[in-house]
């Protein structure tokens, strides 16, 4: 059993306003990728962004009371901070440089996933953009799901994925950040194991393996390789959404 | 650019006392499998446990007080609970049915990562048989990376991995637990990303993204390929330990 994991190479620098479904489909063609059923396509959240227009020019941005007093508390510029707390459902931590927060789509990361790095503005003053997430990643992943069924007649699946630090652990890993036609869980609950034992703790984060897979290959600097596939996954593909991913406040002891 | 992700089919049952470096040779035999530079193996858990019998039956384990209590409280066999605070440095969260306990070797997971799935003891009362984590982890990687050396002539890495829950994401995941020869961490602080910002977090868990690579197809029932093998990984090989990965207590906003 084998997975084929493959980075399209030569991908173009995503306009705003490019229509990224399309621009992956050429770029599938120049790499001579023939789709096949089942295939996983896995997508950086900062293309998808840039494609839907998501930059905001921090001097545009009027930081309120509650953004000046979390500036102060964590030395970050306090516009930016505004767009994290807009951005966001609530503060979880925060320390010097950073804040841990529960997104607006519902996951914990910090700073809201807003970044400067890769991301260059329109204008003359790039050092003032920023890139805010994509705002239904979900429907992303599914405009492009839908669009190379339309254009090649094959099923595939997609996963939008960013890459985000973790309590207890250094390193920042590839995580899912929107879904379509991937199972974000595999349950595996009612399985026995070889010896006849019923499995306990047997939900499978299966897309979050899946994103951290083509992270490899995607890398985080000037590689340019946003667009990762997956073929040989072994298991049956089906709708899902991120938020299957999402533990409840309740279930979660570390909040 | 791509990665190979390969499963040995028809890999032996371990016995306890099993050379798992040698067994993992013949398996790569007779899945046809040529070793080249670089390579990654990636070893369930499960199996180097066995085979460096760390078996251990509960009717041998006597609770002290600590356990009892922690017991009460959990809901769980006190013997078993004295089994994960003997492998264990801190507790750090408890509920029903649940330890979080910083382990011995470092890291933070569920039960001390003792778990009965896929274990059967030597005896006839195979319900009383758990089974530890590796005692040395890093260790038993080395020892299987220097075998293959000096057997094939490869310079090859070695991971060994369990699959650990989460704060905040349901779903467990495939983790690094054991390395050898294998960076925990690639470290991007220096680069500058395409339009020549610094980067700012990014040091990559690379190993633990190869964990989950390689997760994906050991799966966690009774499908039996504890090893894989990845080929393609983007960065050079060097000596390194799992402790690169563990956050300090004062780094980690989360115990």
């Amino acid at each position: 059993m084998n997975l084929l994991v493959y980075a399209f190479e030569n991908f173009p620098e995503v306009e705003i306003s490019s229509f990224l479904p399309e621009t992956i489909l050429i770029s599938a063609i120049e790499n001579n990728w023939t789709w096949e059923e089942g295939d996983i396509v896995v997508v950086a959240q900062k293309i998808v962004s840039k494609s839907e227009n998501r930059l905001v020019n921090l001097m545009d941005v009027e930081p309120g009371q509650r953004a000046i007093k979390y500036g102060k508390s964590t030395g970050k510029d306090a516009r930016l901070v505004e767009l994290i707390l807009r951005e966001s459902k609530k503060v979880i931590r925060t320390r010097n440089g950073l804040m841990i927060v529960q997104h607006k789509l519902g996951f914990i990361c910090a700073n809201a996933g807003i970044d400067h790095s890769n991301v260059k503005g329109p204008d003359e003053n790039p050092e003032s953009w920023v890139l805010l997430l994509p705002k239904d990643p979900d429907k992303s992943a599914s405009i492009i799901r839908e669009f190379i069924k339309n254009e090649t007649g094959k099923n595939v699946g997609v996963i939008i994925i960013d890459s985000h630090g973790r309590p207890w652990r250094k390193g920042i890993v590839g995580l899912t950040i929107g879904i379509s036609g991937v199972p974000a869980l595999i349950d595996r609950r009612g399985y026995k194991d070889r010896f006849g034992y019923q499995l306990r703790v047997t939900e499978i984060g299966s897309a979050d393996e899946l994103a951290a897979t083509a992270s490899i290959l995607m890398g985080q600097a000037d590689e340019g390789r946003p667009v990762v596939v997956i073929r040989g996954y072994p298991y049956a593909l089906r709708e899902s959404y991120t938020n299957e991913l999402f533990r409840s406040e309740n279930d979660d002891l570390f909040r």
